[in-house]
């Protein structure tokens, strides 16, 4: 899994039906250190995070539909965590509490 | 999911059978803030998607084939979604309705 | 998919049982100006694709294997479609009959 | 799959319900003479590997989902192996005994 | 598929229980002209390849799986077969005997 941070939100009307419903969040990816990079995926939530939080990301259509609702949904991306606490040789480099404001 | 914009269409005739009848579509991936990136994907679209639209591509064989008629079919990416629009952090930066002409 | 252009083949005695009459095409990518990318891929052809075609390259085990006599292979490309024409904004960027020589 | 660096876990209360008890590391890619890279993962731990330990790290979902317990997880990496020794050509460029302090 | 040389063997006694037995070689990626890439992969053997032996490496767990023996292990990247010989348009430009010491 990847770590991302909650960007925004896509809205589509005219999509593949087993997608309504599905809410479709905007992630960027950051470095360990939470430096962010260029990169960013369009994912499926379904586990209510909001901007500005930082997430766990599974990729690969297999994993995707392991997801219950999401078993027939053609998506390629999940956010499958909302990250508390990220420890690097024991130090603590991302904490979700000190972030909130 | 990936943003991308709609570019063209590849024709073929000599194709797997699986084919016939599958819209072929040129994508051209965007970065989040609209800007063309150099990479393309040709994709099935199943959403009736037109050039210059954005849409969302999904990206493997296992979440392509979750879209109706696309079962038994040997592709990698479909589209899934017309995008209408895309907030980040509660700014609108896309809106299909003000690209349109 | 992606579009690539034959470049030649691969030939090998000792492989996987499965493998046995499997024609392997090692295939470079182009973008969609026809430019020449770096990168290139092995892929097994079952469309009859020939020396400088362009074609279509699916990805990903799961997609080769909806390929009739694929379907007990442990690969991961196939050659899907010869490619007739590309039209990018209604414009014809690539035309199969006047590349023939 | 590829070698990775366990450098450290990743913790989450609010996660897919598939996800508890799940052991997250986060692993740092490094190449084949031990060259740190700046790619990173997170990955469900089922070898018992602690940091500093070299792992193998095998990706996608369809493979993660091979190993006892992950079968219905939504993952996308798991660790599979604690490296003992890598030889390149028949020179041991790195054995975890003379690595342990 | 992609070309790989092989360059070494990995050894664990910790890992996964399904991979007893599989020989994991260290694989380099080369180009088409058979100049070594930075990247490597580490893979399952189930050909007999040796060092400096030229392969085709086929990744992702779907693939993987095919063949026989890794039906329920979790790994991501297979060598599926020792190349002979690489012709770019009608040219050889790889041959195992000449290569052989």
């Amino acid at each position: 899994m990847q770590i991302a941070k909650v960007r925004g939100t896509v809205v589509s009307t005219q999509k593949d039906p087993s997608l309504r419903g599905a809410k479709l969040l905007l992630l960027q990816f950051v470095d360990e250190e939470g430096q962010t990079l260029p990169n960013y995926e369009v994912a499926v939530d379904s586990v209510g995070a909001g901007v500005d939080e930082w997430v766990l990301i599974s990729r690969g259509g297999n994993a995707a539909r392991q997801v219950q609702g999401n078993d027939k949904r053609p998506i390629d991306a999940v956010v499958v965590a909302i990250i508390d606490t990220i420890y690097v040789e024991n130090r603590q480099i991302y904490n979700k509490k000190s972030q909130d404001r």
